[in-house]
């Protein structure tokens, strides 16, 4: 029962791994591309696929609000829905609720809030919650959390960590596990160290099949992150898959990996692809710029991705700038097949064990910046 | 020197034919996806050339003001701009600067404007529409014509014709010719029978490598429509491609077929993709509709497009109702994708001479209307 993790080799606190799920492994370090209401945006699933995605994230608050999980619980469940055969995470809801939700209410019993689409009333328990994820057919279902805002004194961290833990508690009862299928618990407690410890140890005597770290990349600078996941990772089990929630910048998922996580997911790679920010080896570029119109060269030399192989970057500048829909999707795979290619690195890299040369260079190259005009 | 074309089968007034480029075949009659800025919207142009389209028609009004003629130009044409291998036809940009640009005036020697997009003063001339169709590297180059407001008196077409007559000189005057590309004549003249004729004896005077027929689909009624196709063909020479501009709804198409054109480019398919509205053989389906947002169906039963293989009505009804980019993409793609294969049915029918019952079944599949709701 539940997800088989093996780790094939280390170095220092970095992992590489398989987790193995009843749709298929995932190679770690991975980053999961979040495909929001049923759809990575602007992108057909086997397009996301061929960037080397083994996994992709999928947001419980948006699903229950629109089509609905009862509905596509109908249709057959989400992989069906949305032509994704491959493995998917679902979040709980608990982070849109806080961030996007309108009249939201806290309760021991969980939280009601109204929908940001249409203001009808709906309540998350952790009984709903996993009820919900089982409708949708998650392969990684994530337990119940109060995401708590930040920044907050220690107290309120510790009252929002407390709950969490019950509720993760609560979650644990309700789900019925599977083989090849997983629930994870989050570790909250904010950028106290202490708090952190007691969540950890707290989900690890519920018993989870992996641990995630929640209520990052929430505003705290990255050397506050980067503490609090070396405060927590040596209170997680070593033998279990790691995931870092919402995070991030390519050198926030490097250092990260570094320090031992296993897991990520963001939107950035997408958002920044609509709004035509390309991640490359030399750090971002605007697309949008006036000095990219007469470019004829590709995004980043080397890359393979349609958008570098066929398309110039004035292409690239004229498409976003004329908000052509083809931008919104060139861009977006671009950043996919970035993050993935970064990913691809890193595992081999460990493997190789030289992630310290993979990272200098990482490094270097990312502080080179954007090629010169011409 | 030219284009060449070549008929292969008749059957009644329409013609099964193929028109030979230097940059590939076009089999006629042909349906034209519109790609106005240098994209069909939504669309990667491998997944257009996919659905069978041979030939893009790009909008000379929208690329000379956005990205500019002379910068593609200096990008190496827009084929390579644009990642498109296949033949282009660009239009002259006569009837966008009607409907799209501000302050325009019209003059013997060409037409001033300002651009719809930032105010820019901009001028096409009969010298200037063919130099810049020149640099986008066009393989059938349109001539410049004023497409007539509609209605209007016939005095106002007669003049409007007269003018666009001796534009059309000037274009051949102006124009380069090269192997395996062309110059197309406009006829113009409203609904009149007899400036119809005038305009097409006047244009095969100047002499063309194939005639299109402008200011249609303009307002008039389509049986305005076929009566002036009808009264127009017999004046074109028998050999050469016939082109109808910006035409139309599938049962446009048909008709016009039947009536002897070979040639079709217009926004729908792409347009109303977007909107959510679908071409099927049972007629148009507006998948914004509640009733769809349960429905495992395809869009059409037996379609082979990637919209209608890989996912339900449901899910389309969810995206477009998302606002999902990928609910444009499929959408489109299902629309160009059923232009096409209409279009190969009725060259299918035209070799087999089995036109009439093509266009039989054609109206009774259409006249069926959506499968009923589940």
């Amino acid at each position: 029962m539940g997800l088989e993790f093996k780790i094939e080799a280390t170095d220092g606190a970095a992992r590489r791994g398989v987790l193995e799920t009843a749709r298929g492994s995932i190679l770690t370090p991975a980053f999961m591309p979040v495909g929001t209401a049923a759809t990575v945006k602007a992108m057909l699933p086997q397009s996301v696929q061929e960037t080397g995605a083994d996994v992709l994230l999928c947001n419980t608050y948006h699903l229950m609000l629109r089509p609905g999980a009862e509905r596509i619980n109908d249709l057959g469940g989400l992989h069906k829905f949305m032509n994704w055969s491959g493995p998917i995470l679902t979040d709980s809801g608990g982070f849109q609720v806080m961030s996007l939700s309108n009249l939201r209410t806290v309760t021991e019993s969980g939280v009601t809030f109204r929908s940001h689409i249409d203001g009808s009333a709906h309540e998350l328990t952790p009984a709903r919650c996993m009820e919900i994820q089982q409708m949708l057919g998650s392969d990684i279902t994530m337990v119940l959390d109060e995401c708590t805002a930040f920044p907050a004194t220690v107290d309120e961290f510790e009252r929002s960590m407390e709950l969490s833990l019950r509720w993760a508690a609560a979650c644990k009862n309700e789900y019925t596990p599977s083989d090849g299928k997983g629930l994870l618990g989050i570790v909250q407690g904010g950028i106290d160290a202490t708090l952190r410890e007691r969540s950890a140890k707290g989900l690890i005597e519920i018993g989870f099949d992996g641990y995630a770290i929640g209520g990052l990349a929430v505003g705290e600078d990255q050397s506050q992150m980067f503490e609090t996941i070396s405060g927590t990772v040596p209170f997680l089990p070593k033998d279990q898959p790691r995931y870092l929630m919402g995070v991030g910048k390519p050198d926030d998922i490097v250092g990260a990996v570094r320090r031992g996580i296993d897991m990520f997911d963001c939107v950035l790679p997408t958002r920044s692809g609509r709004t035509g920010q390309a991640f490359t080896e030399r750090g971002t570029v605007n697309i949008r710029n006036a000095r990219h119109a007469d470019d004829p060269r590709p995004l980043q030399e080397n890359c393979s991705c349609p958008a570098c192989t066929d398309y110039s970057r004035a292409y690239l500048h004229h498409l976003v700038k004329s908000k052509e829909i083809l931008g919104a999707t060139l861009m977006t795979w671009h950043n996919l097949h970035y993050y993935q290619t970064l990913m691809a690195g890193l595992r081999q890299a460990i493997s190789a064990a030289k992630l310290d040369e993979f990272c200098e260079i990482f490094d270097e190259n990312q502080k080179l910046g954007n090629i010169p005009a011409q």
